[in-house]
């Protein structure tokens, strides 16, 4: 496995290097040297082969990277190459922000469910796809090859419904709800606690006043 | 200033202490070891003492941290003991889940505006606060006192309106738009870009399935 013992940080940041190429795919640019990246990205050449070197660096020297090739070596290193079948918990607004967002499913990820456990909205649809009871979940995960479940349900239940769906064979969860959920280590888990982030805003904001 | 060079990793896990201390204080817990919160939290006890020696520390030897005192500390050092008056830009199902989360209210993060440029929901009201046109955002942030913006608007559009909020004197953007926004090395900038967490769930989980 050639990606084996990469930092985080640098996994962290791939992300941004394939939304930076996406744009250049877009745009028709078909290769480009990584000081021309620097500035466009913001960040240093050197940081920039540095990072692509992790996975055995795909510039040459004096021509500079194939933008369309290396945006596609990102998205293999990403898993973007594979299709996901996921389930929504929680058809709130944040779950019909995300089950609207049409690039999830460009890059491989596919809602094939929705739950929810307030009769009003059962049978109706999010770009086609049924809100259904909570009920009807686990049988729903075990059927439909279900690798992801997006849980943007409150945190009194949250921990709840996460063990019923690592029982039922899931994979990786793609958690809203603002608590750590309690999972065994092979489960992975991505967070975006909202709240935690607004955090980190006001501690920067509260130090920048302190130091104008 | 007491906190300069803390390292942005300490930072970063700063809300969530306070979370978990924010717990405590509810279930009347009045002291805790490093050792009974390391359990908790599930990181090692010396992580914890090394996080908050960074700021005095706040434990004593045989006794352990007072949860109230520390949790208000840690507000402190965040800057939630201050207010902030906020402005929403963009009333879609993300705005409307972050306008409705009242959360954000009680730890001093006020929305005094809501602007779209959608005419439909003009004069429609998110917990009591009407969404104006986005014309009349500029004179609102002047004659308000608003520190921050939230972008929930799509990326097209957010690098412009972004620089139109600068120019009122906004001092932090939390940007959910997928771009990077230009704007001052003075003005707080927190990113919240969803794909890009779903793409590190996704390589996490092609590198579990790897292992197998």
């Amino acid at each position: 496995m050639e990606d084996k013992g990469i930092s985080r940080a640098v996994i962290s940041r791939l992300p941004r290097y394939y939304r930076y190429l996406g744009q250049l795919v877009d745009e028709g640019v078909e290769k480009i040297s990584s000081n021309d990246l620097s500035i466009l990205m913001k960040v240093t050449a050197s940081q920039i082969r540095q990072d692509l070197n992790n996975f055995g660096g795909f510039g040459q020297q004096g021509y500079g990277y194939n933008v369309k090739f290396l945006y596609e070596e990102i998205a293999n290193i990403l898993g973007l190459d594979k299709k996901h079948n996921l389930v929504l918990i929680g058809a709130g607004n944040l779950g019909h922000a995300l089950a609207n967002y049409v690039n999830f499913e460009r890059r491989g990820f596919i809602i094939k469910g929705i739950f929810d456990k307030n009769e009003n909205v059962h049978g109706k649809k999010i770009r086609d796809v049924e809100v259904r009871p909570m009920s009807e979940m686990k049988e729903f995960v075990l059927k439909n090859d279900i690798d992801i479940a997006v849980l943007t349900i409150p945190k009194e239940s949250a921990v709840t419904v996460a063990a019923e769906l690592v029982n039922c064979g899931i994979k990786a969860i793609w958690n809203f709800a603002h608590v750590d959920l309690n999972v065994p280590d092979n489960i992975v888990v991505e967070n975006v606690h909202l709240s935690e982030s607004l955090m980190k805003l006001s501690y920067d904001l509260n130090n920048t006043e302190k130091g104008n």
